[in-house]
């Protein structure tokens, strides 16, 4: 096959699948999670049933997908975030305010905690601690973090510290739970 | 009916209850939820069947008045811990220290994966919260911790804080996360 035609296909399995993922998302948004089926789903992406069926073998396969996808859209944010700063306090604070930010929006869901006991979060999750250790540890060398603490322990702290975010209404109020988790990590001599 | 006998009759039905609780309990963290029934409590508990039936429906109602029971013992704990300090800062410290030490004790577990997500829960959820806010609202007036962020906040921030006590292993750990968690909420002037 020419290259140009696998590409074209590639981008088009691309898209039917993106399609499926973002149709899944909002009809779950929109009925909840037991009011969906993958006919629902296929009439409204606009895909043929059987065409859905050989991408996805059911709707929990559409979700755990689509929230891989989120996930990754996430790591992306909290990197791209830490790339803003060169001062590790600046760093890890810019990182911890976009962490607080995602977890405000996209959390307390019905669908969230159905999402959040899959297997495939665990990997994120230590993915996203050992990102933020890693901050810490920065943080602690350049003599702003406390050092009495392993960067282990506090990134645990911080990472759920900052799910009280899903609470929280405004985006004032998330900012302020960052500066107190992060009170929590400076060096006070 | 004597008062002798009625009172009688209230501990019999309670120690029967309570047995029922205890070894539903020690049976799912041997079997798994899903390896546990009816008829194995009523067995382990020495209890007859039909009898266990008149007390309680099914397997999950059991742990529910578990879980209810453990709620009221670990509020117990939390209510005894406020009464060994006068002092504000020092009655958070050991509340907050009790609450860690619970967390990790007593959490992680499928078990409390399941119960947590029952509506008994929530009522227990905003009492303790209640009760951390009054606590930090007392350390704002005595002037040791921030007056910048609202008690309730920082309630929240704590009790989210402190549940990553599930996941560290030893009580210095634990121990440290209360640290850290009370360094957010001092006052720094």
């Amino acid at each position: 096959m020419p290259k140009i035609w696998s590409e074209s296909i590639k981008t088009h399995r691309q898209a039917v699948r993106d399609a499926a993922l973002d149709t899944a998302a909002s009809l779950v948004g929109e009925r909840g999670l037991t009011g969906v089926t993958m006919s629902h789903i296929a009439e409204r992406a606009g895909i043929g049933r059987a065409t859905l069926y050989k991408y996805f073998s059911d709707v929990e396969a559409i979700l755990v997908a689509w929230h891989q996808r989120q996930i990754a859209r996430h790591l992306s944010l909290l990197t791209a975030a830490k790339d803003r700063a060169t001062d590790p306090l600046d760093r890890l604070t810019v990182v911890l305010e976009t962490y607080a930010l995602i977890s405000q929006e996209h959390h307390g869901t019905e669908l969230a905690a159905l999402l959040h006991r899959g297997e495939h979060v665990e990997h994120a999750r230590e993915h996203l601690k050992g990102f933020v250790e890693t901050l810490i540890a920065d943080g602690a060398r350049s003599g702003d973090l406390r050092e009495d603490v392993p960067p282990a322990e506090l990134a645990t702290f911080c990472l759920h510290a900052l799910t009280a975010a899903d609470g929280m209404r405004s985006k004032a109020a998330a900012r302020r739970l960052v500066q107190v988790t992060l009170a929590g990590l400076l060096r006070h001599s």
